[in-house]
């Protein structure tokens, strides 16, 4: 499958390597074509991997990953073009850390909306399934870091592209338990959990963590 | 020990009756002094159970839980009144459901403040420890109901009053782990924890389910 992917960062970065290695084509995309981080990944990863700009990666792409920062993700996808959006999966990982107001972190959008669902209206034409935003990127792509169980969950309107997304996250990266928590609107839950998430990692002293939903 | 428990509902009561159970005298307060279902529940729960007014169970209580609904919780603690809730541990249950505008539900204060918070700034001589409202009633008192270990959280800006909550959860309730989040500021993580356990509600049909934490 070809694969664009929005974001040159750590989530970027281990995502699309991890989906290099399952067989598929991955093109990174950041604003200017040629960007350092996307380079340097793209030679690291192999023939499969490739670099372009935001609108590069969109095009390439059957199916599409946002891991720009939050409060970026809605120009960037300005930029990666309504046109090479529509249709599309497009999973959300980003989070909307408000960042300028310091400690304890704070969310720009919340409560009664979100991230996924602001960019769900901006792009209605795309498929926006949000997934993966609850924990550190290196448990994306590896569950089997921590021992026992551990979940993640999808919401999106659209219930076939989060079907697809539950299979990638089951069959592509190890995942047991994905909770489908329904339309987009959850996002708002999954997004929040980040403050609470960020309180337990400065408790603990790592981001090596993530929740298990146990059931009565 | 003498316990004010301040609210009739569901949570209030299944406090209050293991409070009782294990010793303990409990006051349970409400607007006016005879509530019917507060004498019910006093009758129930035999003779260390009373009910009184707000004030009447926050003067007798050294230990002050608040299991009124989160959007009375202020009104409901005026009425208390501030010099008995002075110097004593308020245990916060109350989650700040907003439930005027429908499903899915949202906050009436989130991610930059919190209802704990707003308590803490209405009477600053009380110790306020977030604790309890991440769960169901039933689970609070009975965590063996689910298989498997799951985890509560507390936070507040006395070390002290959190250790004894902690110990009350622990050795009193039988929880095993509670992850102590240090200042009150972290109630904002727990009370937004609402918007993802509403979303899983609905998923599983069912209130009867808990996280835990897993660590690498």
């Amino acid at each position: 499958m070809r694969i664009g992917m929005l974001g040159t960062g750590s989530v970027g970065q281990t995502l699309g390597t991890k989906l290099v290695s399952l067989g598929h084509e991955v093109r990174m995309g950041s604003r200017e074509k040629g960007n350092e981080k996307a380079v340097g990944w793209a030679k690291a990863a192999g023939p499969k991997a490739s670099q372009g700009s935001f609108a590069d990666a969109a095009s390439f792409g059957e199916l599409l990953f946002n891991c720009t920062s939050g409060r970026h993700s809605l120009e960037a996808l300005r930029a990666a073009g309504e046109p090479n959006l529509s249709g599309k999966v497009l999973v959300d990982v980003a989070n909307p850390l408000e960042l300028s107001k310091g400690a304890p972190p704070t969310l720009a959008v919340a409560n009664s909306d979100s991230l996924a669902e602001q960019i769900q209206r901006a792009f209605p034409k795309a498929k926006v399934v949000k997934a993966l935003n609850t924990i550190s990127a290196a448990l994306m792509v590896n569950p089997q870091r921590l021992g026992g169980d551990h979940d993640l969950f999808v919401c999106g309107d659209d219930a076939a592209a989060r079907r697809q997304v539950v299979s990638l996250l089951k069959e592509g990266f190890g995942w047991r338990t994905v909770h489908d928590l329904g339309d987009l609107t959850a996002a708002r839950g999954m997004e929040a959990w980040l403050l609470l998430w960020a309180r337990l990692m400065g408790a603990f002293g790592s981001a090596d963590f993530n929740l298990h939903i146990v059931r009565g």
